[in-house]
């Protein structure tokens, strides 16, 4: 069971060679979500040995363009290399027009079903459930309508402990009783409680993606507990009054956020380029929250390693 | 007065990491055209420390995606680098829609003015002139409307010889008659001729693109005696059927146009990326034509160097 985020890009506005537009792959149980797309995304995909054709779902938080114009290159190279599997785009609605304008100018008709799902401008709701994973959108605010997202890990279930199974002679018939969570009653008419025949479950993760935002603390509550918060921190608190204008936050307000969510782990992103050694902004952020990471193209987490005192 | 020419992608289809789709940079005595934009052309552009900001006129051949997926973002990083002077588009109309619907989703206002200027899809025509350059588009034949286009330089004006000046004892004032190909008629009544008092006039450069087509012999006419020739060549004649099935061309074909056309020198590009080794391509077209060159990411062709033996 993988739980791994791999960031592709997280700088804000203009590409530079080094700099990419955000967009992140999360691989959940070998789900593969990719998280915005900004130009060049596809390669970026390459360059971290990530074969696209595997991922399923794409979610775009908002229709600016740093976050959604490698969109329509990876779907188009998607068809040249003959895909034939679904493809679900969750985004406002308006970018449906846009690919499909650029698919009908060119007269492609695709080689794989696309679906385009609709994210709510003014409600939250579960966008996909599988038996893996639930992902669901926040609302964010930003100079145009945006759109966080959190990915939860759906509770596992209690693994049968062999030992006790032998110990209190359980029959192999009942095992998937216990596995569904059933006591056990042996010969003698003893209750065997299900937390004596089963080893404690794997704690499910979670990990919420909010870029891009002004410092909004109510969303706190929204995200308690959760296991890893990206925030966008594009200006340090020097630049708040910049940060105000344009609709995003400083690296301080992101950590008061995690603080008052109680999250595990804070990754920083979405940097203004202004900003040559970017240890500011974790040290600014680090004032008020301990463990924070900034966010780096080609950077691998894995919540397995990452999250170590649940 | 410079004519320059930096390619910067020149592959088919599918961007890899070292493989760019179709883009070019051509400085025309410091008129900066852009002649396509795959995606990630403004990275290209800034690999080759070309400053971005200094295009004034974008030539789209056709809106397969490309040829013109990096466009928008180079508009929009063109917007937030706070551009104020004017861009131009040639380009078939549908562009103007794609282009300023993600303009409009995203609220962006440019702060610089854009024009669209339609190439049609059934004449051919001077698209652009000013005192150094005209531009005309070429109709091609390839699976969607696609155009050719031809760069000429203005024929340059023969200059003042200064020592016949002196010899012939041309009065100063006379000087700009001279220049404007006027004869000279001295105190005795003789006749000097303008040809003996200025010395021969640079030679114009002309360049042609030729990206995406089929092979199509009647075109050769148009490029007669052209410095450079950009052609297709996606395939080599052992894979001729896929040519005609997807609307390209050969190696061999495109060094038949070049020879018919008697061009000066042939560049070969928008390489299928089967070819692992594209000195087939260079072998197979040079069987009918000598003067060859191999297009690729980052190349600088100055036609003054180039250009010989004119």
């Amino acid at each position: 069971m993988s739980f791994k985020l791999t960031i592709l890009g997280c700088s804000s506005a203009v590409p530079e060679i080094d700099k990419h537009p955000s967009s992140q792959l999360l691989n959940s149980n070998e789900n593969f979500f990719l998280i915005d797309c900004g130009e060049g995304t596809q390669l970026r995909l390459k360059e971290n040995n990530i074969n696209f054709q595997r991922i399923s779902h794409v979610f775009i938080s908002h229709l600016h363009g740093d976050h959604f114009y490698g969109l329509i290159g990876l779907i188009n190279s998607m068809h040249l290399l003959a895909r034939k599997k679904e493809l679900h785009i969750y985004s406002h609605i308006e970018l449906k027009k846009i690919i499909n304008s650029q698919l009908q100018v060119s007269n492609t008709v695709l080689n794989y079903p696309l679906f385009f799902h609709e994210i709510s401008k003014d409600s939250e709701e579960i966008l996909f459930e599988n038996e893996d994973i639930s992902i669901e959108n926040i609302l964010l605010e930003h100079r145009i309508n945006c759109s966080g997202f959190i990915f939860r890990e759906k509770k596992f279930k209690r693994k049968i402990d062999k030992d006790a199974i032998v110990k209190y002679n359980v029959p192999d018939f009942y095992l998937n009783n216990i596995r569904s969570g059933d006591d056990f009653i042996n010969l003698k008419g003893e209750i065997i409680k299900n937390k004596q025949l089963t080893k404690k479950a794997k704690l499910a993760n979670s990990y919420a993606y909010f870029s891009d935002t002004i410092y909004k603390k109510s969303i706190s509550k929204k995200i308690e507990e959760i296991d890893l918060l990206y925030h966008e921190a594009t200006f340090l608190e020097k630049h708040k009054n910049l940060a105000e204008k344009t609709g995003h936050s400083t690296a301080l307000q992101a950590a008061m956020i995690a603080k008052k969510a109680d999250v595990k782990h804070l990754l920083l992103g979405h940097f203004s380029k202004r900003y040559k050694n970017l240890d500011l902004l974790k040290n600014e952020a680090q004032n008020v929250f301990n463990n924070v990471i900034i966010a780096k193209s080609g950077m691998h987490l894995n919540f397995k390693t990452l999250i170590q005192n649940k």
